[in-house]
């Protein structure tokens, strides 16, 4: 095995929120209640789901990712697009001038946001000391190479490096099943 | 651009079905009615729609693609599987030997099939004389480039060529949207 391998994990829809998105939806004074620590070092998935609507269809259920960001963003994948009818592009988290809006509804109320829904970009998080290992840096671009049947390499990889960041590749669902993963399977990057 | 291009035609959920399950779902003596024809010579999308049901939820208005075959064969994403509770293996088309199957539900009957329920391997349609231009047979196994942001390369690619067959790429839609394709788009085939 070479040992430029990683793991991935697969990312389903989920929104982060903002602190005041989350006390309007959830409730003045609320915190979200975490139920399952993430890879990525201090994120968790919450107890807490909101509905997602757009002009055409409603997402059911959305998990919450926390904690609170100074954004609220959500990522869904194409089929999720059509399914709300917006029109979502291929993005890094955090870069979301232009992007569609949508309205989040939550138990105890609602808000629409002006932009905010993205289609994930495939990333390789990484610590700095992996970086070093790799021979990488932040923001370098690499391949992952998949075997078996649906066997392909992901290229145009984008790779944040830093000191809060937990080796793993983070792919969509559609990604995922487009190259037949499963959760924690090591994959090879190619500089 | 190269001269080893082929347009990509992607898959959405579909259903083919044989004689006798057409008159089981449609009433006796129903025929199947084409509204669309498709790329490959023959083939059509009909207005015929059924319901799939499987033990932890249904698809509904699954389309069913004509003419009738001889045995009836489901194909779904991952996604779907998920959805259905049943666990499709990627398989080529008529390869269903030890497959899962489903409950069909249509208008005027319904049938469960033992098996039949498959993830469509990737594929690359071509005819003859096409094969003749690329330099490959039917059998071969070929890669495809895609370019732009979620570029990639697809390996393990089957090439299906013979005289009954127009040059297309078939990809399920969760292949298509791991790599941001549209139907019709041009991608190279790397031997």
């Amino acid at each position: 095995m070479s040992n430029n391998m990683v793991p991935v994990g697969l990312s389903n829809r989920h929104i982060h929120l903002s602190k005041e998105h989350v006390e309007i939806l959830f409730g003045q004074g609320h915190e979200l209640t975490p139920i399952k620590d993430l890879v990525q070092p201090g994120q968790f998935a919450c107890e807490e789901k909101v509905d997602i609507v757009g002009p055409k269809g409603t997402l059911k259920g959305v998990r919450v990712l926390g904690p609170a960001r100074s954004k609220t963003q959500v990522e869904i994948s194409f089929t999720d697009g059509f399914a709300l009818g917006v029109k979502a592009p291929v993005r890094n988290s955090g870069d979301l001038a232009g992007t569609p809006g949508a309205k989040i509804v939550g138990p105890k109320g609602e808000v629409t946001i002006e932009e905010g829904v993205i289609v994930a970009a495939r990333h390789l998080h990484m610590h700095t000391s992996d970086a070093e290992k790799f021979g990488l840096k932040d923001q370098d671009v690499v391949s992952i190479k998949v075997e078996g049947q649906r066997g392909l390499i992901f290229n145009n990889v984008l790779v944040r490096a830093g000191e809060t960041h937990a080796l793993e590749l983070h792919v969509d669902m559609e990604e995922g099943n487009a190259a037949g993963l499963k959760n924690g399977m090591m994959l090879e990057v190619i500089k």
